[in-house]
Formats: C-alpha cells, sequence, structure tokens
C-alpha cells in the first residue's frame, strides 16, 4: 500500500506546488517557556467518533489555565489546537493570556489528534497508514465538542459557561468550522488567519505567491525582481557541475549540493521567501525563527540590484535567506532539507493535506516573484498515493463545511493580515452582521493573537479591540 | 464478536423496553404501487465519507420526478429518506405529490444507506457487523449533500435550484439535521413527526406510552382500562399449562405459546397497541396495516368493561387485536413473531438502535396503560454487544446534534401530531422565529405528510398550508 515513512519528502516536486506550504511544515524549535502558567491535563477520547467498531481511545492533552476565570461561569476562551504541539500554539498566542483578566475567561488550549503528544495508537500510530484513518478535521472537531461538554460538566462552575473557540490558522479554521458544525457547543469563533477558502474552485490558486511577491516589492526596490532574476540564475550555473560546487560553497550548504538537488534548492528557497510574509512581524520575534523587526525589509536590503551578474546576485541572495535562518550568526551551515518533512507532526500535515486539507497554490512568475509553477493536481494525487496508500478529495471540504456559501452562520470573526499569504484563501469581507471580516493592515500571518507589543500597528489594536468587543456581544447575549 | 444474525431477537426483553419501538419495525408490506411517476435512478457512492482508507463504492437509489418542475431554476422537494425501502415512503408521501404542480418542484426521493436496495458491500452487509460500521446518520447526512451537490451540478437548470428537505419519523430527523449540519445544501427543512429528542436526558422516557394510553382513554370508556387489567390477567392465566392452551387457542396464535414466550407475547401486544396511536388516522389506511378510519375507537368497541372475568378479558383482548391485524378477515392465524426483526431492514435499524439511536422508552403502569417496565440501559446495551460486539452511545446524539440547545438553526419547521406517541420526543413548542413549531390536533404519525383527503381534520389542512408558506418564504429569500 504505502511507501516506508522515510521516503516522505517535504519539498515541492518539479512539475509544481505539490506540497502545501503551509506554515506547520516549518515548525521545529522545541517550544521555550513563555512563563504562562497553566495545568497540563489529558482526556480520555474515541478514536472514532463516527463508527462503533473501533473501541480504542486515546489521551488527548488540554492545557487549563483558570487563576483569571470568574468560577460562577466566566467564559471558557478555547483554543483549538493545529497542527502541532500545542505547548507551542499556547505560548504564541498571547493575546489570549492578555485579554484573560479583562475576560475573567478560564483559558483552555486543546491538543489535535496526532500532534504532539496526543497520539491514537500511540508509537504505532505512523507505522501504517490504516492508523491514520481517524486524522481528519471532522474528527477533530469531535474531540474538542466532546472535550468541552466533558469539562463544562466536570468543572464546578463551568455548567453555564459560554464557550468561544478561538484559533489561527489551521487552528482558525478549526474554529470557525466548530462554530459552524457545533453551534450548541461554542457561541462563536475567532478565526484568525484561517483560510477556509484556499481550496478548489474557491480562490485563484496565484494569489496565496501574488501577497508573498507584494510583500517584497514594497520592502524595498529591486527586491522582489532580484527574487525572480534568481531562478534563471540558479538554473544556469546549477546546469554544470562547477556551478553545483560554486552555489554549494557560496550558500554555505551543509551538504553539497547534486544535480537531482537543485528543484529542492529552490523549492527552500521559495519556501524561505513565503515564511519570511508570513512572520513579516513589526518586532523582532521568533515564531518560526529568530528575525528582526520587519524582516523582509532586512532581507531585501541585500537584495537592492536586480541586473547584477548572476553570480554576484547569488551571492546577494545568500546573504538574504542568512537573515532568516542565521540572523542569530550561531549557524555554521545551512540545511536545505530544514523545511522538510522531518518530524512526525510534519508527516501527519502532509497525510493531511493528502487527505482532505487540499489546498491549491500556483506560481506564474508574472503576477509573483516565483518559478512558474502550476497546481498539478494527478501529480499530486500520486504522490499522496505511493506514500500514503490513499487518493485525496479536493471536493469534500467545500461540501462538508460549505465553501464560498456560508451565510447561514453566525458568530464568526474572520481575521487576516494584509501582509499574510493566507489572507488569499482567507474570508475578507463581512458576510453579515455576525459574519464579521477584519483587516490587519500591515499585519502578517495571525499577529492579531500574538501578545501586545509596543510596536503593534493600529490596526492589530483596533482588530483585538472589535474582537474583544464581539466576545462581550456574544456572551452577553447567552445572559438573556 | 458478534452472534450470528439469526440469533437477532427483535422482541422487547423482560426487564424493560430493550427495543426501541420505532414503527420501522413493523413495516413489512411490499410497497403498494401508487400511480405515481418517477424515474428509479442511482448514484454512486463512497462507503466512508470520514476517512481515506476504505475506498469501496456503492449505489445509492433515488427517485426523481421532474415533470412538474420548472427548469429554470425551480426548487427542489428532497426527501431524505428513513430506515426502509425509499419506494414505500416515496408512496407514502402523498404531500410532495399533491404540491409538486404548486411550488413548479422537482422531487426527489433519497434511498438511506444499508437499506433498500442501497447495500454497502452488497450481499455481504450484513454477514459481520464490521461491514455496518458506514452505518451512522453523519454517513447518510452525507450521501445527501453529495448526491444533491452532484444533482445540482448535473442536472441542466438545477444549479440555482434551492433545495428543501423533507422527511417523517426518523427520515424528519434527517431532514431537520440536514438542515442543522449542512445549511449550504438545504435551505430549509420540513421535518414531520421527528423526535429528535426521543433521547437521554432530553424528555422523560415515560412520556411516549401516556401519549399511546391518552389515545385510548379518549378513544372509549373502559379501554385503557382493559388494557391495563389485560396484563395482570395474561400473567395469572399464563402460569399453568392449561392456561397457556387456553390463550394460544382464544387468540388463534399460528404456533402454541411456551412459557418462556410470554414475555413476548405481552411485547407483541404492547407493540400492537403503540402501532394503532401512531397510525390512529381519520380515514381508512395501509400505512402499517390495512384498517378503518381511526382504528383505535373501533378497537376500543371490543373493550368496553375492564371488570370483567380474567378469561373473558382476554377474548375481547383477542377481538381488539384483531382489528390490527385481520381487519380484511383473511387471517387464519396470529403470529406473534411478526412484529420482531425479520428483514434486514428491521435488522439494520436494530443495528442504529444501539449505536446512535439510543431512545429511552418506559413504562410505569400509572400514567400509562402499559406493564411497568423501566428503561434498563445496561441490559440493553448488554444485547447490543451480544448482538453486535458494539456498545451503544446514547449521549452522542446529544454531542453531535445538539439536544436541545438547537436555537442558533434557522428554517425548520417541525410538526407533531397530538395522537402520536414520537411527539413525545419532538420540538412542539417554536424556538423562534424560523425554528417553528406546528401541532397538528387528532393527527397520528406524520398525517401531515400523506396525500389529502376529504376526512383530513382542520388542524392538518391548516398545518400543510403553513409547510407551503414557509418553504415559499425560504424560496423567495434565496432570489435577493
Amino acid at each position: 500500500m504505502a511507501a516506508a515513512l522515510s521516503e516522505v519528502s517535504g519539498r515541492p516536486r518539479p512539475g509544481g506546488w505539490t506540497r502545501t506550504p503551509h506554515y506547520r511544515l516549518f515548525i521545529k524549535k522545541i517550544p521555550k517557556e513563555s512563563g504562562f502558567q497553566f495545568k497540563t491535563k489529558y482526556f480520555q477520547q474515541k478514536v472514532d467518533h463516527f463508527g462503533f467498531s473501533e473501541v480504542s481511545t486515546f489521551k488527548q492533552r488540554y492545557l487549563i489555565a483558570d487563576q483569571d476565570w470568574d468560577r460562577n461561569g466566566g467564559p471558557i476562551l478555547f483554543y483549538t489546537g493545529n497542527e502541532g504541539d500545542i505547548v507551542w500554539f499556547c505560548n504564541n498566542t498571547g493575546f489570549m493570556w492578555d485579554i484573560s483578566k479583562e475576560m475573567k475567561a478560564m483559558l483552555v488550549f486543546a491538543e489535535h489528534r496526532y500532534y504532539g503528544k496526543s497520539m491514537p495508537f500511540g508509537q504505532k500510530a505512523f507505522s501504517d497508514p490504516k492508523y491514520l484513518d481517524y486524522l481528519t478535521s471532522e474528527q477533530a472537531l469531535a474531540d474538542f465538542a466532546v472535550l468541552i461538554r466533558n469539562l463544562k460538566r466536570t468543572i464546578p462552575g463551568a455548567q453555564n459557561s459560554p464557550v468561544i473557540a478561538m484559533g489561527g490558522s489551521y487552528g482558525g479554521m478549526l474554529a470557525a468550522w466548530l462554530r459552524m458544525k457545533y453551534p450548541h457547543v461554542v457561541i462563536g469563533a475567532i478565526a484568525a488567519s484561517a483560510p477556509i477558502w484556499q481550496f478548489e474552485n474557491m480562490c485563484p490558486c496565484g494569489s496565496y505567491n501574488t501577497i508573498v511577491t507584494k510583500d517584497f516589492l514594497k520592502s524595498g526596490k529591486g527586491c522582489a525582481e532580484s527574487i525572480r532574476n534568481s531562478w534563471g540564475a540558479i538554473n544556469k550555473v546549477s546546469s554544470t557541475a562547477e556551478g553545483l560546487k560554486f552555489l554549494s560553497s557560496i550558500f554555505h550548504l551543509c551538504s553539497p549540493l547534486q544535480m537531482d538537488d537543485v528543484e529542492s534548492f529552490k523549492g527552500w528557497l521559495s519556501e524561505t521567501w513565503v515564511n519570511l510574509a508570513m512572520v513579516d512581524y513589526p518586532y523582532a520575534a521568533s515564531f518560526l525563527e529568530p528575525l528582526p523587526a520587519w524582516p523582509i525589509k532586512v532581507v531585501c536590503t541585500h537584495l537592492k540590484d536586480p541586473s547584477l551578474s548572476e553570480e554576484l546576485l547569488l551571492k546577494k541572495l545568500f546573504e538574504a535567506v542568512s537573515v532568516y535562518y542565521n540572523y542569530t550568526g550561531n549557524m555554521k551551515c545551512l540545511n536545505i532539507s530544514q523545511t522538510a518533512t522531518s518530524s512526525l507532526d510534519d508527516q501527519a500535515w502532509y497525510y493531511q493535506s493528502c487527505t482532505e486539507m487540499v489546498m491549491p497554490i500556483c506560481a506564474d512568475g508574472i503576477n509573483d516573484m516565483f518559478e512558474p509553477a502550476k497546481w498539478d493536481f494527478p501529480a499530486f494525487s500520486e504522490d499522496c498515493y505511493k506514500t500514503w496508500g490513499i487518493r485525496p478529495r479536493p471536493d469534500w471540504i467545500a461540501t462538508n463545511y460549505g465553501g464560498k456559501n456560508i451565510s447561514s452562520h453566525t458568530n464568526i470573526v474572520f481575521s487576516n493580515g494584509d501582509l499574510d499569504p493566507w489572507s488569499a484563501g482567507g474570508v475578507r469581507k463581512s458576510i453579515s452582521d455576525t459574519l464579521v471580516a477584519i483587516t490587519i493592515t500591515d499585519g502578517a500571518h495571525h499577529l492579531d493573537l500574538r501578545s501586545k507589543n509596543p510596536k503593534d500597528p493600529p490596526s492589530v489594536q483596533k482588530a483585538r479591540t472589535q474582537e474583544i468587543q464581539y466576545m462581550k456581544k456574544w456572551i452577553e447575549k447567552t445572559k438573556k
């Protein structure tokens, strides 16, 4: 059925962006201490909520902080965990910690099944794709619904607590979907940078890279153009053995490039530019990597002259990517497989993108600065089949969650930063009084969920204020 | 794991109503010709919508009638098939046929998976419980959603057709749930006699039998009391071999009663009274059995004197049940296993009631005319485990569909007849402007879905008018 897991590669394949460059792929840091005070707990979940013959259970991890909670029915802010270790998301969602006092709220961060320490089938989970059959957004939403009902039943004072779902990125999609599918469980949702429309027939596959390109265009003259020119330079230089050696040397690569590695090398560069667009924050931060404030601007200081000779351009390119990979100056060499699927979390996300989470991305080199690459679904599907023995169902998300036709739902805030490539697939216009879009000018990927910072642009301050207002309104309404 | 299917018994077990006396259990007639004109079609469905490793498909049967349809976006009335042959439901849902011209509607009747001719795994389906793992309401709803999207995509003129879900009884529950879970697929639902609250902690288990009893109380003096007294008479008479012989003889039973059969015999009688309450229609009809108008009144003409001696009372009881089983006078003997699980459809419903559809029913003999019988969940669960190797999850329906907390949904009409025991678990008060309850005075089980009849009480005429008005309103709104 499926190839050995060691064959799973996270790199974009030749001929197209056959992998979704979702930022999950880039998490590799061990969660840092944030100083936030929470308790770690585990809840016994059914592996299969939708069938009865599989009776296994697993322990779902969740983090809970009730120091600011009004024990007489105060609200619960429930983070719908993404594709990774929940501690990391907890530590990177300072917004919830910033507002818990004002909201008198309990904070809960629930880990997504098959990530972090929440493993159905434990060690076996990734040994055979049959154990991954329960890794779907529907099962994850059911976990959240079951957990919330259990918390309300078992925590004294929580019985009548209104619950609001919150999440960013895939976690934001889950927050919105939880409200859509389980409106009796959560009274509303804050869905930050949630690309619920980054699917077949819902948005142009090129928009994503157009936004990345815009960020570079406005961050320095000649910057996007330099990157656009770099692909030809790489192709030309890498066509000889000597050129490959030159490339490996000026990029300080840990392993010298082989002819077969050139596509991966370009994929690694592409992902670097995309990541920078996601984390183009107004202050120094270590979301994916330790970075300076407005990192793209810093990158662009190295890429001012697109008309340089190939060799000079590539040297500049190395300086530019070093801002991302080696801002601290501690790295001795660069590893182009750094963004590839190395961890189990990466593999789990790859499985999800091979099943439901099929998010088409493409480039044309005209409206964007990337090498042209069509969205090649057949090739993508073939890769999935080789790796997991399954075929993606690109239409299922629309059938299940409604696609663009979601107007009958209520109480969801969709926030998007205009710098964030994922905003391409986000809800950027309000649909009704209670399905509200907030645009954060100069905002990257779910900036609003991060801790407040003196350098926050006014747009994100305003977004947070609005989000708090909506949440209070939803809560108020439950009291009537 | 599971016992052989031949061991499945449909009879209530001693110690409690361990089987849900849902009317599914009583369908046994071959669908009669109705004269309605439709085409029979099949659609290829995935056996598992929620996982990716099971890749089997099956052919879902659906019936389609477009003779009255406005081919330029006219509405589609979509019957969400219940636990049985869809042709039978099609022929017993005259309301849709009565209104198709006025609504310029296409009619579609979709069969529920694992019933009729819509069999995942074909002949194998019931050979091992593992093949039944996909027999759930969630999978059935996904079938409906996928089918509707496909019809709209493939039928010229249907692309913008608004779709309204309709159904009665379990089909009504599915119609309501389809609107709740897939509001992007159906703009509203008519849920007739849909006991969506006949579940744990949502309604008292005794209400069901109290309603049955009320029907008998008002249909003739001494009637309910005679039935209440009959249990003691049966217990006493059946305690001797001679008494058993007497019972078998006066009831003209096809097989003589053994001591072990007494509980089944009483279960068979109980189900007969319950069925009569469901089909207490104002005109002669053959819904479950060929019956006269107001059959309970006819039954009660035989049960006027509760103070008769045991033997005389039992003789009268035989006359009474004969109204139900032998109104045509063609039966030579009565078969007490007639209501038991004999067909595959019955087995499929038993499986569903052993998994999600756990609908507690009980009796106390005081507020109702039945022998006291607690709702004995542990015994029920044990029976399920013995038969299918699985355990029920009585709480799942509430988690998934919201239980009593459904106020955030819109555009559902819940109709209930006050004679219908299933109204006990129905939505009998409007929840909002768009979640509307309609009570049909003198109405039995989804009378409103039946063809119009000169003997229809004004209440059902009014209900149908309201239902049409709501549907038109929903459709109108989609055009804005």
